[in-house]
């Protein structure tokens, strides 16, 4: 009998054990079709950790693309496009060149339209000669991945996820025009969240809130030209007819690198992850460079001033100004710059060619951080707790710069018009008055304060679709609904109709009854009336 | 040099050790104000954990409530109210009676009001004879606790929270009407969130929609009720006016019990945390009378019966339909039933005053499971996989039910109108068509598949508000909005009033230049026209 009654426990505790089975151990395959550029440089981190944990990673990329190079832990497949890489540095060389030119408003939109219009036709020559490689496409087919994890920025994994039937994972900052809105179906009301590139806060005055609303009237024609040719190749690739809005509702999960200790809080959707600051959590010491001219710093420590990994090169006036204004702070200034060095380079600036700008962030002796405001530096700096000087350049920028200066964690400057003085004022501030010290400590502690760490996330969330074969359970209905029927407009106006029904039958039935009671005798007024003239 | 050098690392290594520091480490103080009966019983396992975290723990709780009671792991401070618990008591077995009784829908309706009124009145008593208690506030105002912990489902701990200048968390299922949506501003379309009591899918056809669109219409009058005397309660406390959306927006983060195995996907905020399964974490081993129950149930195992703790007894006819119907499954049955046995109970139906719900339904020898699909016993069903028969009885249960039907879980019996061979057939379909079993295994496994555990993770974010003394990033700007603002109606009103301004000056421009072109043509011809007459 006491034998026998083992017989249950023994199950409970087989059942147990497999409960808590490590869920991370079904070892699987992962295709991805990155972005190159700086959007890999976060990527990696996370496929370097999915490897770690024992998956196959396959990554497909052009043959000329920026920062994505063979690695010990993937298989890099590349594939021939029709340009090379020196056309790709000479475009970011270019963008480079542009935001430093001080052109009228129209002017200035014009060239950025016109940029754009080439830039995307180039990247999507590149999609274009991926899904057409037969020979590629029909290889990974045959090797059976179990997602493609892929930067929805080019929807270009998206049409490989489609043309190969696989459940897809995005992984992002976020789109240009809101795209990630329509993509997920998730509200963002025009009131309060923020268009991307208006600047605008979440608490916006009235002419905010209708600036805001401009900008959403604006966006939809102003990503058609980058978006509407990648719905044509899909159509053509999968042979059915496809729309951008298919490309981007196509994804289980959608890892979005935001935090809202950055980003204003806003609605999300279940299949949303957030994994802001996913780049910062791995720290290096510094190497004996580095290391040599933190020490020699002194009391006062050191600036970090880095234009990100695709400006390193600026007009020379424009260098010189910003030499002039580091001259005037006791900080030794570390800036990235790969230029021809300005004439006036003061004493305390050191240039050079990289630097390691996460590991210095975190160096207790950094003072302040002058950065572009892209969306790595920004989550560097707050990891960090490091006040920051922003010079935004194009792209999200400006809103990155608009959000951390509203915390007040660091001083908005203009590239195009700020003077010497205006920088070393801005660093003066952010080094001296507390208030921006305490402020970023404060984003930094609120940042790191979370039950699981970003990269554990991410990598959480692309296992979970390999093991369920996507997320389907996370996807709302509302993306089986038309607009009309999204807005319940046909609802509104069936249960109008019927109102108007009601009122209309009750206003005849009334006007009967009314001439029922009083009619003949109105009738009868009218005839008595008529006889008395 | 070489000691030189390593003070920098050291500091490094101090500033990564800080950072690596246990954030749970702050020991604080939580003030809980539960609500009594079913809520009670997941939230306790919270409060558990959270005492073990080192936290010391007062709950404020009414001398007369169902299920909470002296713990070693809290201090129970009660206050008087003007009733006894016997007529908690008696008010929920009126509710079991209200239940069975088959009235016709208007009287029916009439009914459910009455009671509510009623029952409302009778915990808004409670309420006001907790904040009106001027030792036990102001002895609670000297604790100097850090957070409140409390089921908005009676408002009355928000009160004290705002009361005290405290930050709340709030725990709960859901809200009725939703004014969980109001007090988070999260979106909740029409078209595809389907209403609370509404049983409606998120897939729905165009009369669901309808139905969806009308209990929106409808709901808010019907809180009312309950809800706006808290209103008028705290404006009185806290000697200013207070609206009910102000003390339910007043929380820094809302756990949820839900998850999106069982709820629809559907827009979240970002300080809705989602802790279903909450209560289904812990397992013990059978004590020995259940486990001889199991172990006597042979090859075909045994049906959990229960329809949760607030309703024990049912009337006679009914429960003699039910025995019928649980003595033609082979099956052992165990049902939890407080009343008079029925005449006709078969022979392998064991009643019992209480059972170990959620560790019977982990056994492997459970086939199924008859509930009243209260949220707790879902999710005990969801975790376990066991397929359920549904027999929902008042508030959010129809819609548990309806969920769980529709992922091919379980099968839903309506209470009043089931025979003994309605019940039979369903018991014998999720026990022998084995879709239902493989669906709710399937369940079970992305409900179980999650980076953190629910309790964890409660205890996390409880912990995360102690921290930072509220959670103000996580606060969308919406709640500073009036309605019409929400909507963005001023933008729009405005932005038409400039383009019909437009449209006018351009109307009379083109009138004026054309007057001017053609008018003297024109005068011309008339003066010419009047002269020939």
């Amino acid at each position: 009998m006491a034998m026998a009654s083992q017989g249950p426990r023994l199950l409970v505790l087989g059942l147990l054990l497999w409960a808590l089975r490590p869920l991370g151990s079904h070892a699987g395959k992962l295709l991805v079709v990155p972005v190159g550029g700086s959007h890999w440089l976060s990527m990696v981190g996370v496929i370097q950790r999915l490897q770690q944990s024992g998956h196959e990673i396959v990554v497909v990329a052009p043959e000329a693309v920026l920062h994505i190079k063979e690695e010990s832990f993937y298989t890099l497949r590349r594939y021939a496009v029709p340009f090379r890489k020196e056309d790709m540095e000479a475009s970011f060389s270019e963008l480079g060149h542009n935001v430093f030119e001080n052109d009228p408003f129209l002017q200035r939109m014009i060239k950025i339209y016109k940029k754009v219009k080439k830039d995307s036709a180039l990247l999507l020559s590149g999609c274009s000669h991926l899904v057409h490689n037969k020979e590629l496409m029909a290889s990974l087919a045959e090797s059976s991945f179990d997602v493609v994890l892929t930067d929805p920025f080019l929807p270009c994994g998206a049409i490989v996820a489609q043309y190969l039937a696989l459940p897809a994972v995005f992984f992002l900052n976020a789109l240009p025009c809101g795209l990630h809105y329509e993509g997920t179906q998730c509200p963002n009301p025009v009131s309060y969240v923020p268009r991307s590139m208006s600047s605008n806060p979440d608490h916006m005055t009235f002419l905010q809130r209708v600036k805001n609303m401009l900008f959403v009237l604006t966006e939809k024609v102003t990503c058609n030209v980058v978006y509407s040719p990648y719905a044509q190749l899909a159509s053509e690739v999968l042979q059915r007819d496809v729309t951008v809005q298919d490309l981007l509702t196509s994804a289980s999960i959608w890892l979005l690198r935001t935090d809202f200790v950055n980003d204003f809080p806003k609605p999300v959707m279940p299949n949303m992850v957030f994994i802001g600051g996913v780049n910062c959590l791995h720290k290096n010491l510094l190497s004996k460079e580095f290391e040599a001219y933190v020490n020699a710093s002194g009391e006062h420590g050191i600036v970090v001033f880095s234009l990100g990994s695709m400006v390193s090169e600026i007009p020379e006036k424009k260098a010189m100004a910003i030499a002039e204004g580091l001259g005037k702070i006791p900080q030794t200034v570390l800036w990235r710059y790969t230029g021809t060095p300005p004439s006036n380079l003061a004493k305390n600036t050191i240039l050079v060619k990289w630097l390691p700008q996460n590991d210095l962030l975190g160096h207790p002796k950094t003072r302040a951080f002058i950065t572009h405001a892209g969306s790595h530096g920004i989550y560097e700096g707050i990891c960090n707790g490091v006040p920051m000087v922003m010079m935004p350049l194009f792209g999200d920028q400006m809103d990155n710069a608009k959000r951390m200066e509203t915390r007040g964690a660091g001083v908005n400057l203009n590239v195009l018009e700020m003077t010497a003085d205006d920088l070393e004022d801005a660093l003066k501030k952010v080094i001296y008055d507390k208030s921006y010290k305490e402020n970023i400590m404060r984003l930094s502690s609120l940042h790191k304060d979370r039950p699981i760490e970003p990269l554990d996330l991410a990598v959480f969330w692309v296992e979970f679709v390999m093991r369920h074969k996507g997320a389907p359970h996370l996807r709302p209905a509302a993306h089986d609904l038309t607009w009309y029927q999204y807005h319940s407009l046909d609802v509104i106006g069936f249960l109008l109709a019927i109102v108007l029904f009601v009122a209309f039958v009750a206003f005849k039935c009334c006007a009967y009854g009314f001439r029922k009671c009083f009619g003949k005798k109105g009738r009868g007024k009218k005839a008595h009336k008529s006889k008395t003239h």
